[in-house]
């Protein structure tokens, strides 16, 4: 009997993955990777116009990479699996987000019209691209003057890489340009957009990254106008009010995107979603009480609520954001992956790159079962891990990394679990701060890159925060919820689901292995925590600025180098 | 013409050396060095006796080591330069502090007696002995209740080291040695006992180590009786209430001390004195206003004034107690190169590593030369240096080592020049301490060992403390000030000289080289030292007590680890 299968396709920053899924039991049967040709946009434009310079922080994107990730992906696993397309039910995507293009009224980016191709702002704009920081500046600061009500869904703070910030940089910066474009979509969108030819907005992204919301739409025209007479209309003008709730159908496949994918026109396809949000049905969490921690480089937290609440420095809540009828938290760490690999790269001595190298191991490896070998608190190291800045819960991009109680014989592994110690601590923060908001969390289901690697940090993490974490099984978490929402446009009427609890029960599973917390650590990490919280107030709340005193002092000092 | 000579003989820690000078230029004409057989000992007694193992942080060593180094050294150095031992006027000897030891009446070391060979206390307790740090806090902890009027002399804090932490502590654990002990005394006035069949008690050590001034005497007999009955009378007992001013004569060689050392019986020998504070003529200070800095693994800073003052921190103030006829002001840093060898063996990656093999030069040199390139202030980092705690101005071992200021693209040059900059501004810090209690720092002579090897180091303390810093000529200080004053103790009359000032006059020089202030500097300085005060001040003087907490918690993991 033929399996009944979906497939989804997750947008990446460097590359595009497809998973064919077995519908019934989630079972991946295969994955294709496509690199994108023109990677992250940030020194240059591709060729032939790669004359044309970008200014620092600046990080595009192809859009035609998008549409190969589809030509090169889905016949592969297709082919792989040697499934019939005729029983691939659904397709679904993610994408990194904000990533958001300008286009014409028929979806044609902006950026592929011969007499726009060598201006910067026609490309797509990476969810990393970070020069709309004045802009974003000036819809805080205005957002605060007026008192805009959905401020607090945000955590007080609307990023540099979310909607608004970007738009609001083309306007400022080439007003013809904006003046052009018809629509200024998120990527996710446009993709759905391609596969369908019709255009929809998805609400995890309206409500995450544009200040939608379902209760209150958008935010006024009046303030808009306040940020710029010519943005007053942007959500009219650019955009739509028609916000298509997570776990719709779009619409099918059109004939041409069958021919790029090899599934037959007509295929149901899902309404776009953001890749930390569409793992959450994928680690097996449809309802309130369990949060879902994205480890990677950076951590994403997600929890839902039946109702709304104001959890401090969030990234934002919404409606309908993650599942439907439900509301999606979201929090975050901006450096955790990220802080360990830098420390490995930069202070870690000779010894132990030597021994990793005869043991044939990556130094983490070295690092971490001498780590394992301590006890909590025995390395008398405290860190704050904003290496990157603190995302949640202070959303403040200017703090900066913290290691107290180093002695003559403070040694590497030392440093090392202290950084681990002092990343949970910062997600046990975020999760004391959705309890005190009401959210709950009695369990957390991590998946990303670090759970595969990192026993000790699992454990610790556990340990911390109190908190039992389960793994989700699948190692591709995004594409596997992708697929999962393939299933759901297509309906149970055509071998698919009706909704996304149903499609989660069936084809999202745990790892076996849990990490429970081990009470003997409690006492010290109970210490150790207030300790924490005690340096990240002090430093994160105002009552020392040093660290924002030393980036002034920096910058200035960079400032009086002699120009080139 | 045969040349006037004087020796001096430094006793360090690992070594003892003598350098044969020439006296009426100060013109290093030999040095031989005598590592010490049984070197420092701290984890057991010397052969036959190595089935006594010692506690923690012990240290001993072997007086017999002491005359050793008279053995093997003088002679050498009066070969080397062919030197008639009659044209040998005086010799000076200079020791680590407090190094002290228990004798009988006519200064048989206890610990050559047969029968006390095996008990620990028997031998010399070196400077760096950490073991009596509960004899320690008795002392300080009574000498707070009672107000001891000489508790401000020593920043309000005796140390572990010094001299009545080590006493009690033989008799706390060894009241049957204590009382067989006639006699405890420093090594620096044993070794002039020996050299000369006097015994004498230099100004120095009494001063700095044993809480002795020149108006007050010692504490009392009802604060010592205090501490424990039997101690009540430990300086009529075991010490003495006669005590030789630096600069005086001791007496004249034994005629078993001239076959020792190849020198004429009768040859003037100086009165004791301690390695850091002999360095101060032999870098040519003699008067007030010039700061000398003894920079090596640690700092050492000494400072001269007409009248007394109670300096914030300062290990002590002592009249006659660097240069007779003024008042000797005595700081320090606890860990300043130890904070660079910490970094260059524990926190520096590979790639610096190969770097200097590939040059074949040290880590340093790689690091200096790239923090060299940076500003001030542009590493965006700040430090406080207190790897190994901190002794002036906070006089706290418990506090610890802090980095604040790293995002993702620190580099290990960066964190290096932070840490220069750290050891600068807590240098700073002692200065304005000094200035602040009106004891003047117009300048400062460096000596020990990094002024030689560390250009940029200097430069950065110059432009953090704003003072000019020269360097002693020396690079041996202590063996060339011990010279001096054994030419102090001949006279005039033989060929020396009738004091240390007309000494230094003549026999002390500077390099050429001098580091001055860079005015440009200055700004980026002081914003960075009013940072680093805030950053002290909260956590050294006790608005936040994370490093006290952090070692808490570190004692109490080790303890819970399982016993052997």
């Amino acid at each position: 009997m033929a399996r009944t299968c979906a497939v989804g396709v997750d947008f990446g920053t460097e590359s595009g993955r497809a998973v064919l899924v077995d519908v019934s039991t989630g079972a991946e049967l295969a994955t294709a990777v496509y690199p994108y040709a023109n990677g992250v946009i940030d020194e240059r434009l591709p060729a032939p116009d790669d004359d044309v310079r970008l200014e620092p922080d600046w990080a595009l994107q192809d859009p035609e990479d998008y549409v190969r990730t589809f030509q090169v992906t889905v016949p592969s696993v297709l082919e792989q699996a040697a499934v019939d397309p005729a029983d691939v039910i659904g397709i679904g995507v993610d994408f990194t987000a904000c990533t958001m293009l300008p286009t014409t009224a028929d979806g044609t980016p902006v950026c592929t019209l011969p007499e726009y191709r060598r201006r910067p702002h026609a490309w797509v704009k990476l969810w990393k691209h970070h020069a709309a920081q004045p802009e974003a500046d000036r819809i805080n600061e205005l957002a605060r003057e007026r008192g805009e009500p959905w401020l607090p869904r945000y955590g007080g703070k609307i990023s540099s890489e979310w909607f608004y910030a970007k738009a609001l940089q083309i306007l400022d910066e080439d007003p013809e340009l904006y003046a052009t474009a018809d629509r200024l979509i998120e990527a996710a969108d446009w993709v759905v957009w391609r596969l369908t030819g019709v255009e929809t907005r998805n609400s995890c992204t309206a409500g995450y990254k544009a200040i939608w919301s379902k209760g209150e739409g958008f935010p006024s025209a009046e303030y808009f106008a306040g940020l710029d007479p010519r943005f007053s209309s942007v959500v009219d003008d650019k955009m739509s009010r028609e916000i298509s709730p997570i776990g719709a159908r779009a619409g099918g496949l059109t004939a041409e995107a069958a021919a790029w994918t090899g599934l037959r026109p007509g295929t149901a396809v899902a309404v776009a979603n953001v890749d930390a949000h569409v793992s959450v049905p994928a680690a097996t969490v449809t309802g309130p009480g369990r949060m879902v921690a994205v480890m990677g480089t950076s951590i994403c937290h997600l929890a839902l609520g039946a109702d709304s609440a104001v959890v401090e420095g969030m990234c934002g809540v919404v409606e309908d954001g993650v599942i439907p009828g439900l509301f999606g938290f979201e929090a975050g760490q901006s450096g955790v992956g990220d802080i360990f690999a830098w420390f490995v790269d930069n202070a870690v001595p000779p010894e132990y790159h030597a021994r990793a190298a005869a043991e044939g191991v990556d130094v983490h490896t070295i690092l971490e079962r001498e780590a394992a070998a301590l006890r909590p608190g025995e390395s008398g190291l405290l860190a704050l891990d904003w290496w990157n800045g603190n995302r949640s819960i202070l959303v403040d991009v200017d703090l900066t990394g913290l290691l107290v109680g180093a002695t003559l014989s403070t040694k590497a592994p030392e440093i090392y679990r202290a950084l681990i110690e002092a990343t949970a601590v910062g997600t046990r923060m975020i999760v004391e701060a959705f309890e005190d908001a009401g959210v709950r969390v009695e369990e957390v289901v991590a998946c990303g890159g670090l759970p595969d690697r990192n026993r000790l940090l699992m454990q610790i993490y556990a340990d911390v925060t109190g908190r039992e974490f389960a793994v989700a099984a699948s190692g591709q978490t995004p594409a596997l919820g992708s697929a999962m929402f393939g299933a759901v446009a297509a309906g149970a009427a055509a071998g698919g689901y009706d909704d996304i609890v149903d499609a989660a029960t069936r084809m999202a599973r745990l790892r076996d292995e849990r990490y429970r917390p081990d009470p003997a650590t409690r006492e010290a990490y109970d210490e150790l925590y207030r300790e924490y919280v005690a340096l990240h107030d002090h430093f994160g709340r105002g009552a020392s600025d040093v660290m924002k005193a030393l980036k002034a002092i920096r910058a200035r000092a960079r400032s009086e180098v002699a120009p080139a």
